[in-house]
């Protein structure tokens, strides 16, 4: 059994987006302090932390002190550089751990550890060169996507082949990165479970959220889902068969598509989630705050949700209309402290709390 | 009419404790940056904070620095010296304004101020000699409370008066400041009202909530409070009147006696208040965001109530029972970063939803 973290005691978040904002803030909630660690130069969650270092993921130095300056360590992202987890595990605990980001991190290791527990996934090939790729178009058919094995997200590192003929300037198009095919899932629609499992092996999931998806990137999320009670308790049986077998701590986010068939595994991501800010105005313990319980070997919270939610992501100019949300009732708004708002940037989210519900 | 601060802007807040965190992290949500100025090192509001200055409130250099470094200027408590509010505003707006504080500051001034609006207080009468305490004791009557008129909170600058015999030592307590007796008031039970008023004058107020309080320190705040409807009126009727009356932009928390006779308003508090934090898991917008939101010229939130709750403060050794409050449904959890847990010491507080509302 390990001793939960102290109030007082500092959680080292690695990445300083929006992600780490709302975990620092939810940290400072229960009285840990936070220090961040990112690259870039003031970053939206060193606006709430306690402190901020601002290094490259390959600056030993920094990361042995930041390292040392901590208690525990977690990340808003999964795609931290392996050279800077295998330095920073030799100082202190990384949760979740070294498993989930690596199965994580790479979509064909992914795909490959969900077909292992007997889920469903999309059809898949592996693809090196040419030759690779129009087996794999063969094989799965079109139309089918292209995507990285790492470091995609939001859309990025992602070709749609809508026909067998034009495999060539696809492959250019990733430059070489190693990639998988995969292919459609014909789904009604993409929902996704945020599931948590504490250090003591005890697992809540919140309530499943329907979510909608445009040129790659989330748009709105709305609970409850449109799911059959069939399906709902799929969605948590098989979410805690992921954290189980990661022996995973920490909350993860499990996109899932609805098919005639029953839900098929769209991805994992093994931090807190897009599509779970919802409960930061459903729920009495966000994701946020059930991330850092789990984190801190400190009990879960309740998952419970009181209210139906649609969470609509602000996306560049949607900022814009702020203050008119704000006129809203019943409306949460959450902005990330971003400079400018770029085309495609997610500048804030809103919760709008659903009448009657 | 007043521009509303865009996102990005800094709002400067004067005092580093609890309240100033749970401001910090409510600006942050809007996407405002905040600055604290408080005497003290390493305050809790600072954890949550893009900026802190750790400097008294005599420096003049420090507090012209920071006032040119933010847009706007708020404050968590009322007894800020006189001198630095005259410097600070030679800068920047500080809203609530002055007269609010000067009100406040001094209960002769705030008793005076009421009455003149037509409210009731309990009776008071001014002390400055022996004489002055005999006089005023044969007026009010015993028990009675002899308190200093500036800088007292959570009980202190108090001496309780049973019996007309004891004003000796009782005068000499409170090492010859300025004060004033007060009479008790035969109360059923003590309420509280939390309201904001914009900067276009619009007043939005949350549900008045049920106080208790030990040893001078609130303990619990319950909502709903039990008042009748007449009752929840007339605290909103005369929140607004005071609010109006000192052109107020904020949220102020009026503390109540309810008696036979109808509401007796104890003391008004220019800021966020304890009594108010229900709100953070009752209401869509919290007591914390409904204050940046007037002091930044934003539209007032939805003030509307979701739930029962009980709020209690963690006081002192009362955190050592995190863990098990962490282990309850539909209980929050928020605690302030504060080092040492001091008997009397505000260490965090729960609110619990109460089950079926």
């Amino acid at each position: 059994m390990i001793e939960p973290l102290a109030p007082g005691a500092t959680i080292g978040i690695l990445g300083g987006g929006q992600l780490g904002r709302m975990l620092s803030v939810a940290a400072a909630r229960l009285g840990f302090r936070t220090h961040i660690f990112e690259p870039g130069v003031e970053p939206p969650a060193s606006h709430v932390a306690h402190a901020t270092t601002t290094a490259a993921y390959d600056d030993s130095a920094a990361l042995a002190a930041f390292a040392d300056a901590v208690d525990v360590i977690t990340y808003e992202f999964e795609n931290i550089p392996t050279g800077a987890l295998d330095l920073l595990e030799l100082h202190r605990p990384i949760r979740p751990n070294r498993r989930a980001l690596a199965v994580s991190q790479d979509r064909l290791t992914e795909k490959e550890f969900l077909q292992d527990l007997g889920l469903a996934t999309a059809p898949f090939a592996t693809v090196h060169t040419q030759d690779d790729l129009q087996a794999a178009l063969a094989q799965i058919g079109t139309p089918a996507i292209l995507k990285t094995r790492r470091f995609g997200y939001d859309g990025k590192g992602q070709v749609r082949l809508n026909t067998a003929n034009e495999p060539a300037t696809a492959l250019a198009d990733l430059k070489g990165a190693s990639a998988i095919l995969e292919g459609f899932v014909d789904f009604t629609c993409e929902v996704s479970i945020i599931a948590a499992r504490g250090l003591g092996g005890e697992v809540a999931c919140f309530d499943p959220g329907e979510n909608v998806h445009r040129d790659g990137i989330l748009r709105s999320t709305t609970v409850p889902a449109r799911l059959t009670t069939a399906q709902r308790t799929d969605a948590v049986l098989l979410a805690g068969k992921i954290l189980n077998a990661l022996d995973y701590a920490g909350v993860m986010g499990v996109e899932l598509f609805v098919t005639a068939t029953g839900l098929v595994v769209n991805e994992i991501a093994p931090r807190v989630h897009n599509s779970g800010h919802w409960t930061q105005n459903g729920c009495t313990i966000d994701q946020f705050e059930q991330h850092i319980r789990a984190i801190a070997g400190w009990p879960l919270g309740d998952a419970s949700r009181y209210a139906d939610i649609e969470m609509k992501n602000l996306i560049g100019d949607d900022i814009d209309d702020v203050l008119e949300l704000a006129k809203e009732t019943a409306t949460a708004i959450h902005l990330y402290g971003k400079a400018e708002p770029r085309p495609g940037r997610k500048m804030g989210h809103v919760n709008r709390i659903i009448p009657g519900s």
